[in-house]
């Protein structure tokens, strides 16, 4: 498998389904349905049996596939498996809500869900030391050393616009590879590395239609 | 049209092709063809052109889309040619932030971009009454009423988890049927109710594939 020639589209709804296989008994059902999987995820069973297949991930004709074996496989493909550490930088409101949101998730599945969130960073001095939610705010001069000694590989950009790209930069000579931005602004990354925007007025505008 | 029969995918990628064409200068580029706005947004031109087509709209076969034109169609189609009025329940840090991102987006677009956040509410009596960003914080209790006199057509729900479905269906009582949901939990609403789910460990845990 390339990982890179995967479309996109496929990529962002494997989390999906990893997310329904997670909610489901595996003793209630063993077994799931290409059909049931779909309807619960919102694709035709047709979308979700391609997307599978990229991986070389196949159901048995007639049958569907094993609820339990899908699931470890999906945290493989996604590399959930192994533990992955998430830093953020920028302890605003938006910083400080997310760290809270991603502790109580933690707390939610206390057996893990691949990501946890270890450290926070701070260009204000008096932030550095407290803890939110137990997680620490350290410098975000010290965000090199840090991303080195605590293997984060995927950081959360909530500082403000004019400070993202700088930061983005740090990060990426680090060897840092995936960023969730939301900072209002464009970033521009090698090819190898991966920005997702999280973009509040595209969701609101197309909620305008529904309206 | 029936808007009910359009795919929803379809809708989410409308307000991406119109930031496109807000950020170009109709003077220099007063046509569009469907391969540059479709590579722009990252879609085919095939599928840009069917998305479009949905809606009745149709380029100029060879020379592409008058650019002022569609930009008005799209904003028509998403009925943000006129004020949409939104509040937002729920000012803890996540809803403080979001008010924060939606005034300063106002601000950056002064001749406007159809959505507007007039409104804010809590139960904390100790926060009600305060402004932020210009925006003035009410009572959840005063929510029915100012939705009918403020005219909400979008709510926007950073309440606690726990707190999410009595506010939601309060809203829907008052006709609201848009909210962009980020309270980590499943809402349930009649099939005319619109919720857009913000989840941020999904866009993470599609990150985790490409660290």
């Amino acid at each position: 498998m390339n990982r890179r020639r995967i479309p996109d589209v496929v990529i962002r709804r494997l989390p999906l389904y990893l997310r329904i296989l997670d909610d489901l008994d595996y003793t209630d059902t063993p077994i799931i349905s290409s059909q049931e999987l779909g309807d619960r995820s919102g694709v035709t069973p047709g979308q979700l049996r391609k997307d599978l297949s990229f991986f070389g991930v196949f159901g048995k004709q007639g049958v569907g596939y094993n609820t339990y074996n899908l699931r470890e496989e999906l945290r493989k493909i996604l590399r959930l498996h192994q533990q992955v550490h998430v830093g953020l930088v920028g302890v605003g409101n938006l910083g400080t809500a997310l760290i809270r949101y991603n502790v109580a998730r933690e707390k939610r599945y206390p057996e893990g869900t691949g990501l946890k969130l270890v450290a926070a960073f701070d260009a204000d001095e008096n932030k550095v030391g407290r803890k939110i939610s137990g997680v620490e705010v350290f410098s975000d001069r010290d965000l090199p050393e840090r991303i080195k000694e605590m293997n984060l590989s995927i950081i959360i950009l909530t500082v403000p616009a004019q400070a993202a790209s700088m930061v983005l930069d740090l990060c990426i000579q680090e060897g840092v590879k995936a960023f969730l931005n939301f900072a209002p602004t464009k970033l521009l990354a090698p090819s190898d590395v991966r920005i997702h925007h999280s973009d509040v007025t595209l969701e609101m505008e197309s909620l305008a239609f529904f309206r």
